[in-house]
């Protein structure tokens, strides 16, 4: 299937295919590069040529489409989700906005906990259907890769049973997936108070089994106060990487509690929240290609203080963005308004937070080579917009799909 | 055309047809009256009747339609927009996030007055298209009746183009639309140095020509230091009363402006933006039926302060959302989203802020009697959501469209 794209407005975010980027960092990532009135070839699921219209050679397609008025774009690579999940926990929103603090709602059955029980009452078949059904909405709003992390089991079988519809959704949605093992996410009730032995069941029952079905492509952890400190999270991730599995974290959300250094030290594909982020974070950040990654629609959600991107980005450091799509603080996988977010909230422009979900959100998910960017041999996992003025559209005109038609694997979404 | 809903999972904003509300205030915001396992039969553009599924009478339609599952409620009343414009302004958001002032973006032709120079600039008629085609995108998100402002005129020739065209709407959109006359928006360019002039000119000749042509329902001024003074609102206000409009006014946006004051002294339906609401604010709202009106999503876009709608809930007052879809300060028009930020950042509970886009938004637009609950005998605009667990469900599940399809006037929207 040859599927050309003709009178393109913009194709953006193109690269040299001699010359890849891995990432975007500091004022590099104010840039997207854009080739006007444009056309592109897809072949055999790939990125196959493009170019301007002004030169366009003779070639064969089997479908020929006027994109006129239309951006195209990378498809959105959302690092950083929760996707699979039981219920939604709508009562736990309206408990927050009476001002229940997080013990209290815990205490009524919210939070983690309530997630994970729903999880284990529910079968591994509903399970991936709703979980599909979300991936689908998602698919439509542009998103063309994504990690979802376990996390809602925190006990062996349950965590299997996630990592499993993770794994069915990776052989069967049109585009990629990757897996986090996230056991390390809360105390399960029966190891309230035996939190070691808990962490103990983690690294010498779970891992093992994870490892050895395959289950995961990462290793990640809760890094905060209450829930697994440093020294926890050095243990977690040694057994993890023993494991072949890399650390992709989360860090920094409501306290300075040392998960952006640990990350660093542990060579962290990426530290993931990072609210509280001051100079020491910063400073460790410039030593590795640990991807910081922000997730401020979950601040927006949860009504908390956003991150600082642009220090983030003015220190000269990369910054990616991700929806942070879970049922407690962002149930929303809807990156163009993520966008809208990080642009009038943290302040970043549209072209900074475009970078920040298509090559830095490939990077951290370790995909940059075959996503991200318009690249000849890339996998065509494509936007193609509604006609619109500008890329700045995207994020301004918030609440409305700006996306009309994806293309996934070469085929249209 | 009669048309029978059955199975509702639940009627939402239900009320007893002999003692209709005019509006809900204070406590009783939190309240939305249900039925559940509920029908309703739509006739004659009308709601006919409805009551529980557990005794349910014989009756003919000539549609039938299960909507287990499903909530259904009065459409959304949008009583604040400016949903004719002639172009986005984009690039001045760009402006804005890389830290530019609201002088420096109107010098570089942004602003308010960048729509008046492109209004000015665009037929009647390419006007109607575009802001048609914008009303049918907030309808299929579930806007019912809408209230739309000139304002991007500015002088007699297209402050009465822009009126034309809201009265096409009018005449040709399935829900109701009310037009507000905002010559009183800014000044325009010529006018700069002769503040009294411009005024002058509203009170003198174009608003005779407005009322002679029976164009607006209402007289707004943008009470704003800045922009119209106390005393220049009292002037435009009298006058618009003189030939019969009454007012509905932008208020204490930025400041303390006194415009709060002058909008209750003045009898307005409604005071609009709010976010500086003191103690004299407050007590100012509990002597009169003005409706204190909220403009959240546009202080999001901005990223300045939030309205305090506690305060005003918890002194017994009323409290109405609308959107200001505008080009500038709120590209959008969706009301479920609005709902989001009114729960997450003025912690408004759902049924307070569905309480304050159905029937407060009818109030707003003075057509409580026939909208913004679900009464025999009211018009059938009526939203029926997708399957959801809640009514929570609607501001919680943010970024997808929680309409399935909607009725105006009794048919399929």
């Amino acid at each position: 299937m040859r599927i050309l794209l003709t009178n393109i407005k913009q194709l953006c975010q193109v690269e040299d295919s001699l010359d890849r980027r891995s990432r975007v960092a500091g004022a590099d990532m104010a840039h997207i590069p854009c080739i006007e009135n444009a056309w592109l070839l897809v072949a055999k699921g790939l990125i196959h040529s493009y170019g301007s219209m002004d030169d366009m050679p003779e070639m064969h397609a089997d479908e020929t489409i006027d994109a006129g008025g239309r951006f195209v774009l990378p498809a959105w690579c959302d690092s950083h989700t929760h996707l699979v999940f039981a219920a939604p926990r709508d009562q736990e929103f309206v408990d927050r906005i009476k001002g229940l603090s997080y013990e209290e709602i815990a205490r009524r059955g919210g939070g983690i906990l309530n997630s994970a029980r729903r999880l284990n009452e529910t079968s591994e078949e509903e399970l991936y259907e709703h979980s599909l059904r979300r991936l689908h909405e998602v698919m439509a709003q542009g998103t063309g890769a994504i990690e979802i992390k376990s996390g809602y089991g925190l006990n062996t079988e349950a965590e299997l049973k996630m990592l499993r519809v993770i794994r069915k959704l990776k052989e069967n949605a049109p585009v990629p997936v990757k897996a986090s093992f996230l056991a390390a996410h809360a105390y399960p009730v029966d190891y309230k108070e035996d939190k070691q032995g808990y962490i103990n069941l983690i690294i010498d029952e779970m891992l093992p089994k994870v490892a050895g079905e395959g289950l995961a492509d990462y290793m990640d952890v809760f890094c905060e106060e209450g829930f697994f400190s440093v020294a926890d999270t050095e243990r977690l991730l040694e057994a993890g990487w023993k494991h072949g599995l890399k650390p992709k974290i989360h860090a920094n959300q409501l306290h300075y509690s040392g998960g952006v250094q640990v990350g660093m030290k542990h060579r962290a594909v990426s530290v993931d929240h990072l609210e509280c982020v001051g100079d020491a974070e910063i400073e460790a950040l410039k030593h590795g290609d640990t991807m910081p990654t922000l997730l401020p629609a979950a601040a927006f959600f949860l009504g908390i203080q956003y991150q600082p991107a642009r220090r983030i980005i003015d220190a000269g450091l990369p910054v990616c963005l991700a929806t942070d799509y879970n049922p407690g603080s962002c149930p929303s996988g809807n990156v163009p308004l993520l966008l809208t977010i990080a642009c009038t909230q943290l302040k970043m422009t549209p072209e900074e937070a475009i970078n920040a979900v298509t090559l830095n959100g490939a990077a951290a998910m370790e995909l940059h080579q075959q996503l991200g960017t318009i690249a000849t041999g890339k996998k065509a996992n494509l936007i193609v917009t509604r006609p619109i003025p500008s890329l700045a559209h995207i994020p301004y005109d918030f609440g409305n799909n700006p996306v009309e038609k994806v293309i996934f694997g070469g085929k249209w979404g």
